[in-house]
């Protein structure tokens, strides 16, 4: 089976097509990569980017990525809403498949220091590649933005883990780090009852008592009148879907409410369906390797 | 997205090693075409083989497979337990992914006519690609084997598809078709009462007042000590494995027995797994697409 690895980096510009479109045309032009999602915002003034490709085609991507954005993005004159702190903001690594979690850290950490050695940008480890609990969370790396950075940098708690203790003048400081597939899962639900929804999400999420791996909330769909309990899910195979559906199905049927139906927002790997299948089938001896296609992968 | 055609041809040869592995290695040197799965039988001296490729691979791996096996198998020499026409006894194919029956209807015309003009063997044309409804089952078109053959095709009634009024002296005749893909399928119960499976087996499957594309019958699993219902699915897309494993579980209830799991035996293509996620996730607007390698795929 052919490793996949997912990748998103974000690059802050979101305004100026003909920027946007010669980064990722840079992208695109890497063998083995495949740019599957592009989404430009006017507002944060920064693009999403979706990669799948493999531990040999996405450090060229990335670099090629880097070359583009830095020729063509000068933070000191950028403006918009998104906590920016590089042209080329943050890179996480993500295992689809046939990959682990720390091939993905491994992976971070060699781009990491080819992108500091190469372009002289100070590169922060975050997440699953982070060095320490202190760079874990994003937001931390990023409090202070550009701006603020030329200070922060000279904290020793703040040494990069790649590259020089100098902010790079146009480009400021990037983040690369490895991380679980997020996925973007709705619940929806037969009332207009905010506060049930709102009451579900506190049941569902980490922070208050539920799944370690969901973050959750309710929202108000108004041109369907009904409620929905908005979850993210960031690691599928800890906390997986099935699990947290029928939690949200049994702590609504205690008021009452049905479950409309459930949305994926953006993709899901497959794994996340076929254990939702294994589940509700109760499967025994379950492999992906059963599946007809993944079958044929292997065999490539 | 690339299409996915299955093939599952048998040949009459399941004992002498030699003559297998040649076959075979003709067909595995077709170039497109994957060799999944190879079954030789020595009691019914056969051979099943697994194929995965497309329109334009799987003519070329039938012809290799036609040529290696007609130079070494001689039926007037042929015994065993399976019931057999031909050196080449039947070659279905089976609509995967990206490709419909229709499309494995005009593949088995195609390569029932190649087969015909090249080896001057007789094809008769079964199941979905069956002229008429009498030619659909292949059990009929069986029907007195490779001895009785040449009286039944001097029966204007069985006059071949494609190819002479006159069995092949050595290779005899062949059954080339279309048919969906047949998911093997067993739902093991906590019970070592033999006729509760048959009694839900007889609920369940088409000829008794069941699904439509259900065959079942109960079995016992003497080393587990429970029974089973076991299943054929001949269209997961019109009868699919949820709602039959649901029905098993809701009829096993009334017995007040439990379902201890559920088994698939060979392989099973995505789409019936991703129904049953579907399905017990209620996903609203849910297509293959969401599923991060399908998306892949879709961009080769």
């Amino acid at each position: 089976m052919r490793s996949i690895i997912e990748s998103v980096p974000n690059f802050s510009e979101g305004r100026r097509e003909e920027v946007i479109e010669a980064i990722v045309g840079a992208v695109r032009a890497t063998p083995g990569v495949r740019v599957l999602d592009v989404k430009p915002d006017r507002d944060h003034n920064r693009t999403v980017l979706t990669l799948a490709g493999d531990e040999a085609s996405l450090p060229a991507a990335t670099m090629a990525l880097f070359e583009a954005a830095i020729e063509r993005i000068d933070l000191r004159q950028h403006r918009g809403e998104h906590p920016r702190m590089g042209a080329v903001d943050v890179v996480p690594f993500i295992p689809v498949r046939g990959v682990t979690m720390k091939d993905c850290v491994a992976l971070a950490k060699q781009v990491g220091s080819q992108i500091a050695s190469r372009f002289s940008v100070p590169v922060y480890l975050y997440e699953e590649a982070a060095a320490t609990e202190t760079r874990r969370n994003l937001s931390d790396i990023r409090k202070g933005e550009f701006e603020g950075f030329p200070e922060k940098i000279a904290n020793p708690d703040w040494t990069p883990d790649f590259g020089p203790t100098a902010v790079h003048p146009s480009a400021g400081v990037v983040a690369v780090g490895a991380r679980a597939f997020l996925i973007a899962y709705n619940v929806n639900l037969a009332t207009s009852d905010l506060s049930i929804a709102d009451r579900i999400a506190k049941a569902i999420r980490h922070s208050s008592g539920g799944f370690r791996y969901a973050k959750a909330m309710g929202v108000a769909l108004q041109k369907r009148g009904i409620v929905q309990v908005s979850i993210n899910m960031t690691d599928y195979r800890k906390t997986p879907l099935h699990r947290v559906f029928e939690t949200v199905r049994s702590e609504a049927e205690r008021y009452g409410v049905n479950v409309v139906g459930s949305e994926i927002i953006g993709l899901v790997p497959q794994d996340a369906l076929l254990a939702a299948a294994e589940h509700s089938l109760r499967i025994e001896g379950f492999s992906p390797k059963l599946v007809f296609e993944n079958r044929l992968a292997e065999e490539d």
